[in-house]
């Protein structure tokens, strides 16, 4: 193992010390143990329900989920109707994502996922992941939130590659230390914490000179970045965390959180695909427009 | 804070509970404590060098690093002149991440870093950060390595994507607990080994069936995922990981690693912007294509 001038006392357990070959034990694994494996693939069959629309999400009002409903609304608000679309519900505590028709279309089994099954080349269906490449596929589509010039464009890439990489240390980090764990972990919730603190500070400076994250106009950056440090700044991800990182200390991210969560796409796209909460204030599947009507937003 | 069912006894130190509102201890950060900060911005003023091609990068061998490198080497591999560039090392441990001039080009303090003082509208230089987003604009600046065609430009972007979002479980969670933090916890070590596990699993079914990540054809999503998945694959990441993780059962993987590892473009890519090894060896700085002559790749 990797020498370390620590003594082994100080581990956790005390006197821990890793072995030689990884196994895995599955019951070591916090709350989600249940869905987090060492392997891929498929673990049943399933195909994948379909509608009537050509763009089929299959998804959860997770962050990476509200990225993709929040673009597709704001499509439609823009006036852009081929952006209509069906997002059925993954429930992922139940490993939805693990069933062979998903697997297909996402073969890493997380959420979204989408089906394009009116392609450009007419061929069949274009399949996406990943919540970034499904933002850039459809802003490309559809001509819209994602600059064709390539100065601009550039710095909207910029940022929402910046979020996709940033991410995973406030979610996969902070996040699973801070609320998810079954033990307390200074070290860890010390290192995630200082994280999260700085890229919230990156995002400040950003946003105290320019309105949208990428300079003077709304884009899928915005998109992208909302459902993470948005929420996070409005105390809207895990219990408590508002307070602990002193999120209203970034006035600046404030100010654009709060811009954006009036925004009526944004609203009913972070509704779509949640399972549950507040009667009136969720939507689990989504096929129309009207399916909104009588909500609560 | 967060209420749990496990006994605060367990935690690390025993009865740690968090704080309502976290403050720094900059003594706490283990191997990279000194670099690391909770907030963004630069501390101190420095320009940037400037060399004489179009391109200026800023950046250090490390795999975010060399996706850059390999993709600029594959360029000029393929005939394409226009991609020469300077590369100028950022020492990242004595933080000159943090001078002014690189906090310009990349808020966010990280490397790789890019300016493109020739851009197409002919105006000042583009600034790219997040070297997903570099990929993405020298791939399309020069029309290789990503292709127009909506369907095949999708699966690129759908694993390049997927490499961004996965690797920092990679790096950021099973590189630093089991390699770089002061004490070795057992609930993190599990938690990253196994995500890490899982994610070569999805790339060794991708490449069970696929010459390339993305299909027939070598694209800038290999480039990414290489130095990330490829390195750990042959037990060129961290000490005594491979064996750890078992990457031997992963043969596609494998395959593919090694048969990327030949590549001319590759081989030199990985070695710029490398601050040390055995003599001969590594390219700290690159200005042109006389730099790698005498170098035993």
């Amino acid at each position: 193992m990797t020498e370390t001038k620590f003594p082994p006392e100080n581990n956790l357990p005390a006197g821990y010390e890793p072995p030689r070959v990884w196994t895995w034990d599955a019951g070591n694994g916090g709350q989600f143990a249940s869905i987090n494996r060492p392997v891929a693939g498929p673990t049943h069959d399933k195909d994948l329900p379909v509608g009537e629309h050509d763009l089929q999400l299959y998804s959860l009002a997770t962050p990476n989920g509200q990225k993709v409903t929040i673009l597709l609304e704001e499509l439609l608000e823009a006036g852009i109707k081929a952006a209509d679309y069906d997002a059925w519900l993954i429930t992922i505590g139940k490993g939805e994502q693990f069933g062979s028709g998903f697997v297909d279309v996402n073969p890493n089994s997380k959420i979204p996922a989408l089906l394009d099954r009116k392609p450009r080349d007419g061929g069949e269906p274009v399949r996406l992941f990943e919540s970034g490449s499904i933002l850039v596929y459809l802003a490309d589509k559809f001509g819209a939130f994602l600059p064709k010039d390539a100065r601009a464009r550039a710095e909207v890439m910029n940022w929402l590659f910046w979020q996709m990489g940033s991410a995973p240390f406030v979610g996969g980090g902070f996040g699973h230390f801070f609320a998810y764990a079954p033990v307390k972990i200074q070290y860890a919730i010390d290192r995630y914490a200082m994280e999260a603190k700085r890229q919230m500070d990156v995002l400040n400076r950003q946003l105290a000179n320019n309105e949208f994250v990428a300079g003077s106009d709304y884009s899928i950056a915005d998109m992208a970045i909302w459902p993470w440090y948005g929420r996070l700044a409005l105390d809207q991800s895990y219990p408590d965390a508002g307070t602990f990182l002193a999120t209203h200390e970034y006035e600046h991210v404030q100010r654009w959180a709060k811009q954006l969560a009036a925004r009526a796409g944004l609203k009913r796209g972070i509704v779509v695909n949640k399972a549950s909460g507040e009667p009136g204030t969720f939507l689990p599947e989504r096929h129309n427009a009207a399916d909104f009507d009588g909500l609560t937003l």
